[in-house]
């Protein structure tokens, strides 16, 4: 795995996210890698983060798939332009579906491991799966249809009408 | 709509999660209340729950979905069998699968209305769809397949092997 993660490459007004920005110090900052030609992110959950009492509750695993997988989405992008993801201009992802299939209760106490792969990718958008794993044991399965960060949310973001 | 929430109906041990626990004082409390036929909730995000500047990152909806429409899973289920949520046994689902499709970038400061409707009932599964309005426009739509609560995990609640 590379040193700096996909997220620390994402520019500073796109680093606030609650899922994986650097720069929320009250989120979850997450941080996916490239492991070959699965990406993979660890997330240890909180005694917050619980279902129902020894278990993780389904909206954080959602939460994880969709920030390692828009992740995924950029540095699959950058990898397919053959650039690295500290060249310019850069290159975002927003989730336009996500999709997931809960297999089995996931233990709140295990280290989860989320792991993606590109299914798909076209100029418009990239589809990642993905699935989460406990103690070696997938406990989760998704898919994330990704598109680029609309014109009209940068805008709004620089203040613009 | 009712005074009471459908998950201040829920037992005590099944009132932790951090969606929608009333007991998780860390976690975000959703309500669920019957408007008629549909079902619906309000949220108000708070700054941290932020995508990129201005905007909800999707996380936070799906985690609003999926509580929403599990409780009005147990809703369904109780008014399905012509009863009251405060009689026994009681009824509660976890989820088997949860789908989003974003369709507008849904503004944070915006108080958010989650309203569901009951789209497949089975002595097995529930199946809720779901749409989330910000300032009456719907920003994302969801389903959740929803399912009675395993026993292996209340085995595991209890201390049981």
């Amino acid at each position: 795995m590379s040193d700096k993660a996909f997220q620390d490459y994402y520019p500073e007004e796109l680093s606030h996210c609650y899922g994986c920005g650097r720069l929320n110090d009250q989120g979850l900052q997450l941080k996916s890698y490239w492991d070959g030609e699965e990406s993979v992110a660890l997330f240890q959950p909180e005694a917050k983060h619980l279902a129902v009492p020894g278990f993780v509750y389904g909206g954080l695993i959602a939460s994880l798939i969709d920030c390692h997988c828009t992740g995924t989405a950029a540095a699959a992008a950058y990898r397919a332009q053959g650039r690295t993801m500290d060249t310019m201009p850069p290159i975002r992802f927003v989730t336009a579906s996500i999709h997931v299939d809960y297999l089995a209760p996931t233990p709140i106490t295990a280290q989860l491991e989320i792991r993606g792969t590109l299914a798909e990718i076209t100029p418009k958008k990239v589809i990642i799966e993905a699935r989460v794993l406990a103690d070696g044991k997938v406990c989760a399965k998704g898919k994330v249809v990704a598109v680029h960060l609309p014109e009209s949310m940068l805008k709004i973001m620089k203040g613009e009408k």
